[in-house]
């Protein structure tokens, strides 16, 4: 049976409000999933909440449906949940629209090095991207192309932000999504022998003209800097996308997207 | 000299705050623009102020250069400049980094009738777009495109929504944009034999399969309904982006981009 909460002021509520910080979720190592598809994609990917908010009274069929699986995990003694009053879940919900469906989960753990590509190699790296709206958008479009893993290098915002979750629409468990630093990321490409075609605006080649056969790694700076030296030195090549109107550049995820989908067009062929 | 504005109870920014209601613009055809690169995109596509509300205190370099055009606009007795405090700026300001400046502009006029085509021909329909975050990045994307007119039908945010300005980051004053019905928009297509190529999930060719040199236009419908019946039965062909992940559907500007950059890929091999 599900825990009753109908006070904003016990604990619990307050811990999940806390985690709307970043260091909060650091430390604690967990995170914040809100929204029906959302909630679906992580327990489909094997994730298993530490706690799980329900308000009934907000919950469409789907839902309905939904919350028997926290009931089965909750049988199983592996989540705790609580049922709380819609006041209690207006203000633990980061979302207007996530339907009574609140989820506490650890932190992924993937590890790069444990991480077992298969042929050929279609990787996305991801340097210092600052907007989680941004990041979000590049995973919900890396795991519609088939990318095979994300990496994130140098993130200014950290993947478990709850509004990456929210822009990914889930993509965050779908697909293998790594944090890893510059240097670890570039041996591990190197020793696999994977291209780096790197996005840049001063890039002479349009990013149509590569052949993206070999094994690849589609790297992308971040909205402000564009990207670092260090993977503009280390790339096979730098590329641009042609632009021919009075805009100086196009969104980020724009940008990832175009990438993407012209490794899946060339392979397709 | 421009007027000075202290208060907040002032007739005139009361009426510039009311422009953040649709009915108000419409009825008044005048519209917000912030942010120094949608004024800049604004001034030079021709537009003229109606009014500016300027506060100094919150200029940069790029502003204070900028205001000097403003300043001619006002000695021609074109555009009325108000001078405000940082406290009136900030209550009509819909954004909090436009950097002190804010015009009150006239509705665009663009006749679809009016409008001459260079060849190939290349356009953008857009069905039916709901959020002003999508008409703006698909805006962005089409100039940086070189697309010749984007095409709005069935529009549910409309065109001068102060949130498409931003988000398109001016570029709906540096190309083309009509608002247009279906039927008239179909009429104008078909006298100029213009193949309508149109998204569809449910599609069976990909979207990197047509042949994009004759005349087109790509047509995309809204983000929670897809295209219509009209559009679909008007349709040259019905083209899909393939997808390969748990996520059954991509973003609409980004779903977009896709299309419009492999007309670009097509034509400039």
């Amino acid at each position: 049976m599900p825990i009753a909460i109908t006070s904003l002021q016990n604990s619990r509520v307050k811990d999940v409000i806390k985690l709307a910080k970043h260091s909060e979720r650091d430390q604690r190592r967990v995170t914040v999933v809100e929204g029906i598809r959302e909630c679906t994609h992580a327990l489909a990917a094997g994730i298993v909440p530490v706690e799980a908010y329900l308000c009934p009274t907000l919950f469409d069929s789907e839902e309905q449906q939904f919350v028997q699986q926290l009931y089965r995990l909750e049988a199983e003694h592996r989540t705790l949940l609580m049922e709380v009053t819609p006041e209690v879940f207006a203000k633990i919900a980061y979302r207007g629209d996530s339907g009574g469906i609140l989820l506490v989960i650890p932190y992924l753990n993937h590890q790069l090095s444990d991480f077992e590509l298969s042929a050929p190699a279609f990787i996305a790296v991801i340097e210092g991207v600052e907007k989680p709206g941004n990041l979000g958008a590049i995973l919900r479009t890396a795991d519609a192309a088939g990318v095979q893993a994300v990496i994130v290098t140098a993130g200014v915002t950290d993947i478990h932000n709850p509004n990456v979750i929210r822009a990914s629409l889930g993509a965050l468990f779908t697909l293998p999504v790594f944090e890893s630093p510059f240097e670890a990321t570039l041996a591990w490409l190197a020793a696999r022998q994977i291209q780096i075609i790197a996005a840049s605006p001063e890039a002479t080649r349009s990013y149509t003209e590569i052949d993206y056969a070999p094994p690849t790694a589609i790297v992308m700076g971040s909205e402000a800097h564009g990207l670092g030296p260090g993977w503009r030195g280390a790339a096979t090549a730098l590329v641009k996308i042609p632009m021919f109107g009075a805009m100086d550049s196009l969104n980020l995820s724009t940008s990832t997207a175009l990438l993407l989908y012209e490794v899946i067009r060339q392979r397709r062929q």
